[in-house]
C-alpha cells in the first residue's frame, strides 16, 4: 500500500488536467490515483484518452490509470482530495457532489471562490482563510469542503500585491497580457491571435476586481473582511503560449527600494513540495521580466517583477509575470492541498 | 514640368523612409523629386540602393530616382519641403541645416519636438501650433523650418483625448502593447519576441509622457501653454507586425456615452489629401479594435477605439488602436505637410 | 433590374464565404443576390449573422441582405449560379441538389472534384475541360452544372507546372508549407501553431497527388485522360496567417532560364475581372517570395515563384507561394465563374 | 585541485556560447575554466559581458569568471580542450592556433569541416573518423587538434540516414523548416517572419549537401572516402524559437516498418554524459513530431521521427525534428568531446 495521499484528478483530458498530471507526477506527499474525464473517455486507459499536449513526456503511471466518470459515486474512496479544473458551467454541482461526499476538492474553477465559506487561497497570502473550511462543513453539511484558488492573472497580482498592504495599498490599475494557454487548447484560435492582440478576455477584470479584495481580506474567526483597496483592470490577450504579464500602477506611500524590499521579502512556505524558495523575484534589469524567459523559475511557482518605478505624481508602477497554467492554475491548487495536508486538514 | 509640389524624403531607405514613398507614390499634391540615404548608398538607384520590404510593389516613379547623399547643399533647390525619418542622434544638426538652407521640414525623429518654438503637430487637434513657424524663423534665422510629429503611440492617445479635454480630462494612465516595426526593420530580433512580450522600449514612456501636454496645450500667440493633464505610460513590446494598441484610463467627468460621441465627433480636416473621413472610429464590439483587423481602417490614418466604459469607482476606461507607421510616423509627417501646403505656409 | 448577373453564396459566414463576400463586393459582372448558413442564422441580416473577420469592411450592400437556409428550393430563381464553400460532409448532396434545380455551381468544396464529368478547373491551365459540363447534364440529367476548383495548395503548384509540361516534365516532389486559414477560423488552435510546426495536414498530401494528373490531363472530347506524371507531397502547417508556401523539386530536361522564360509567359485570361495580369511572378532575389510580402500581389490572385535553379544532379528546384484563401480557394472559384460566363455557360 | 577535465569556451557570450555554458555548467566531466568574448569585453566576469537569454539562470560558477580574449597564448595552460561557437570568418585562423598551441578544439563552426583530415563527427554515426587526428597532427605538426561537428539541420538528417545506408539509401530530397534560433540572437529580425517563411538560409543548402556523403563516408585507414548518395536541400526560414523541422524523401529498398525499426534501432553511445538514451525516437502519431513539443525530448539530444511512410512510386518519406542549438550545436560539439574523452583522445 502506497504511503502517500491518494488524490483524484478531475477533468483531467483537458488543457489544465494535463499540468495536474504532468505536476503530480513525481509528487513526494501525493499520489494520483483516479483520474476523471466526460463519459465518452470513461474505461480507456488516460494514455488513450487524452491528447497530450506538454512537452513532458506523459507520465507512465498516470499514463496507465483507467478513466472514471467524473461522478462523486465513482470515486475510489481512498482518495482524501480531488483537484478540480472542471468547467465553471459543471463545476458547481459536481464540485459540491464530492465535497458532501467526504472528499477535499481543491478547485481551480471559478464556481465557488466568490462564496462567503469558501476560501479563497494562496497560501503566502491568506492561509488563515483555510479556516473558513470548518464554517463551511457546518453551514453546509459536508464530510468533505471546498477550496479555491484564485483566477490566473489575479494570482500573480495579488502576490505582489500583499506586501504592499503594510505601505498603504489603496488603489490598483493593472493592463495584462495574457497568454493563450489560459484558454485552454482551443480557446484562442491562431486566427484569432497571430500577429494581433485581443483587448477583451471575458469575465476576466470582473474576476481580478472583486477576488482581489477578498484574497487580501482578513479572517475574523468566522468571515473574511475585504481589504479596503479598489482594483480596475484591462484585459488583453497576446500571442503568447504560456505567461501572463501585467502592467501595475499602485497608490502607495513608499520608495521603489521599500517596494522592492517588500516584494522580495514575502516569505515562502517551509516545508511544501511546491513551494518556491522565493516566491516573488525581483529584477533589477530594464527589460525583464519576459514570459519566455522567465515564465519556468522556480519550476514556474514564483513571480517576477520587474521596473518597480515611481510613478510620474505619486505611487509606484512594475511589471510582473508568472506562469499562467503552473503557479496560476494546477500549481496553486496543488500548493493549496500541499498547505491543507501540513496544517491537518486531510486527515 | 510638373504642376506637384516637389518633396524630398530623407533616410528614404529605412522603414520609415520606405513608407514616406510607399504613401507618397501616388500622392495629388506632393511629387517625391529627391530621396537620401547615406554616403554608402548615394548615386545609386533608390530601387538598389533599398532592400524594399513593404508589401506594396516599389513605386516605379521612386525607384528610378538616384540616391543623394543626405547633405542640404545635395538638395535640388525646386524641393520646397523635406520628410525626415533620420535617427535621433544625426536628425539634430541635419534637419536644422535643411531648414537653415529654406527648405521646409516634416519629421518624424524626436530632436526637435520639445523645443518651445517647434511645433509638434497633430492637425486635428493643435493646427493652430502651426504658427510657432513664424517665431521658430525669426529666432533661429532659419528661411525654412521645422515642425514635427509625435511618438508614434503618442499620437493615437492624444487624438482620442483631445476631445475629452472638453469633458474636464486631468489623469491619463496608459499601458502600450506596440508592434515591431515602431523600431525599424532590424530593431527587435526574432529571438526577443517570438513567444514573447518585452516590458520596456527605451524613452518611450518619456515620450509619451512629456509630449502629451504639449500638443494639448493652448497657443496664446507667441507661445504654447502646455494642458494641465499628467500621463502616465507602461509600454510594452508584443508580436505585432504593425499596429499599437493601448489601455487606457482617463479622469474625466462624463458617461461612457459623452465620452464616445465626443471621441467619434473629432472633425476631420477637410480638403487634405490623407485625412480620413473619420479620424476617431468608435467601435461597440467586446473585442476591437484588433491591431490585425483594424490597423488599415480609412488606409491606416484613423484610430480605433473600442470598449469605452466606466471605470470601478470613476473617470473612464477604453482599448485604442492605431498603425504605427502610418498614423503614427510618415502618414503623420505627410498630413502635417498638406496641412501647412493648405494653410500656406509653403511659398 | 440588376444587369449583373445574381449569384448565390453558400455557406456565406465561414472563412472562405466571406472572402466570397469580400471579393464580390463590387464585381462588375456578379451580383450577390443571396447569402446562406445554417438554419440557425436563416432570417438574420448577413451583417448579424456573420463574425466578420476579414481587415476591410463588411460590405453594406451584402450586410443587408436576409440569410436564407442552405437548401436549393430557398434559392431565389433569378439567380444563376451558386458559390459553394461548404464542408466536405455536406457539400456532396447540397451541391447535386442545386445542380438538378438548375443552378450553375462552383465549387471550393472537395467532394466532387475527382467525378468523371465534373471539370476540376484552373482556367489558366485546362480551360476546356468545361466542355465536360455537357456530359454531366446529360449523364446526370441536371439543369445544372457543378464545377469545381482544386485544392488551394494544388493550386499554384498546377500553375507552375502547366508551363512545364511541354519542358517533359514527369516527376514532382513538394513540401508545404501551410497558413492557418486554410483550415478556417477555428481549424488550427494557437496553442497548436505558435512556435510550432505541424507535420499533417488530414488529406492534403492525397489531394495534392490526384488531383494535379487530373487537372493537367487532356480532354479528348469526352473525357480527360490524366496526365502521366506523379507528385509525392509533404504537408505542413507553419505559424503564418495568409500564403502558402512550396519547396518544389521537379523532373524536366530543361535549364532554369527556359523553366523561368515559361512560367513568366504562362498567359493570362483576357478580358476576366479577377484574372491577374501576370498569372506567375517570376522574382530573381535569393529570399522571395515570401507570404506576407508577396501574398497580395495582383490582389492575391497571382502565385509568385523564386529561387529557380538546377537540382543537384537533374532537374530544377523552386519555391513557389501564393495567397490560399484567394488564389486558392474563393478567387479561384469566382475565376472560373467569370471564365464560364465569358464562355457561355451561363445562358 | 578538481578533478574534472578543463575546458574553454571561445566566444561564450553569443548564442551557442551560451548553450555550451548552460549545457556544462553541472557537466560531470568537463567544467569550464576559461570563457572568452572580444576584446571589448576581456576583463569583465562573464555575468557582466553577456546578455544571458537563456530560460535557465545563467551559472553561478560560470558567471564568476573573467572573460579573456579570444587568443590562444591567453588561454590557461590546464585547460584541455576548448568549444568553439566563433563566426566562420575568424574561426578558421583562431581554431588553428589554439591546435597548435596543443588544445584540442571542438569546434561547431564550418570553417574545417570540409577538410580532409578533419574529423567532421556525429559520435553515433562516424565515431571512427576520430582516427584522422592521428594524420591531421602529423600533417599540420599540431599538438592539439581540431574536430567538427555538422551544421545543425545537417546532423539530425544524417543521424535518420545512417540506419538506411544498410537499406540501400542513394538519393535523398529534403526541405527544412528553421528555426530562428539557428541564426544567433540578431541574426533574423522580428519584421522578417513573423507571419512570415523566408525560403532562403545562405549557405545551409550547400553544407547540407557536401557535409552528409563525408560523414556518412568510410575511414579507410588514412582517409574518408564519401558515401554513394546525393542530397538535394531547399531550406527556409519560420517562425519557430528552436527546433529545426525537415520533410525527407528517401530512395531505399525498404517497408516503412524496416526503416523505422532500423532509425530505433540506432545505437546510444553508451557511458558517455550527453548521450541520449535513444538517439532516434520514432513516433507513430500523424501529427508529430513538432517542435514545440518534442525538441526537449532526452535533454534536446534526440532526433524524432515520424509520418514514417511509402512514397508514392517507391523509396519513403517522413519528418524528422531535433534542437538546433543543443543536438543541432552546443550538445553536438559537447558529445564530441565526451567520445573523444573516452576513446582517450584527451590526454
Amino acid at each position: 500500500m502506497s504511503r502517500r495521499i491518494q488524490v483524484g484528478v478531475l477533468g483531467a483530458t483537458g488543457a489544465v488536467g494535463q499540468r495536474f498530471c504532468q505536476l503530480l507526477e513525481a509528487h513526494p506527499w501525493f499520489e494520483v490515483g483516479a483520474v476523471t474525464a466526460s463519459e465518452r473517455s470513461a474505461g480507456k486507459y488516460y494514455k488513450d484518452a487524452v491528447d497530450w499536449r506538454l512537452s513532458t513526456p506523459l507520465p507512465d503511471n498516470i499514463g496507465g490509470l483507467r478513466v472514471i466518470p467524473t461522478r462523486s459515486d465513482e470515486m475510489p474512496k481512498d482518495v482524501q482530495l480531488v483537484f478540480s479544473s472542471l468547467p465553471a458551467d459543471i463545476a458547481e454541482r459536481v464540485e459540491a457532489d464530492y465535497a458532501r461526499d467526504g472528499f477535499g476538492v481543491s478547485s481551480n474553477a471559478a464556481s465557488y471562490r466568490m462564496f462567503d465559506d469558501v476560501p479563497l487561497l494562496i497560501p503566502e497570502v491568506n492561509k488563515d482563510h483555510a479556516k473558513l473550511i470548518q464554517i463551511q462543513r457546518e453551514q453546509r453539511g459536508w464530510d468533505g469542503f471546498i477550496v479555491t484558488n484564485p483566477n490566473c492573472s489575479t494570482i500573480m497580482l495579488v502576490m505582489t500585491l500583499k506586501p504592499l498592504m503594510q505601505l498603504g495599498l489603496t488603489d490598483v490599475k493593472v493592463a495584462t497580457m495574457q497568454a493563450v494557454s489560459g484558454a485552454g487548447y482551443t480557446g484562442v484560435s491562431s486566427m484569432a491571435i497571430l500577429d494581433n492582440v485581443v483587448p477583451y478576455i471575458g469575465g476576466e477584470e470582473e474576476k481580478m476586481q472583486i477576488e482581489t479584495p477578498k484574497i487580501l481580506g482578513a479572517f475574523d474567526g468566522t468571515k473574511v473582511i475585504n481589504a479596503s483597496i479598489t482594483v480596475s483592470a484591462i484585459c488583453n490577450r497576446v500571442p503568447v503560449i504560456d505567461g501572463h504579464t501585467e502592467s501595475v500602477w499602485v497608490d502607495v506611500d513608499a520608495s521603489p527600494e521599500e517596494v522592492k524590499l517588500a516584494m522580495a521579502s514575502l516569505p515562502p512556505l517551509k516545508g511544501l513540495p511546491s513551494s518556491p524558495e522565493r516566491p516573488i523575484i525581483v529584477r533589477e534589469e530594464d527589460d525583464r521580466p519576459q514570459p519566455r524567459l522567465d515564465r519556468d523559475v522556480y519550476d514556474g511557482m514564483s513571480v517576477s517583477v520587474g521596473r518597480v518605478r515611481r510613478d510620474v505624481v505619486k505611487g509606484i508602477k512594475y511589471t510582473l509575470m508568472g506562469h499562467n497554467t503552473v503557479r496560476g492554475a494546477a500549481g496553486a491548487s496543488i500548493l493549496n492541498a500541499e498547505m491543507l495536508a501540513a496544517e491537518g486538514f486531510l486527515k
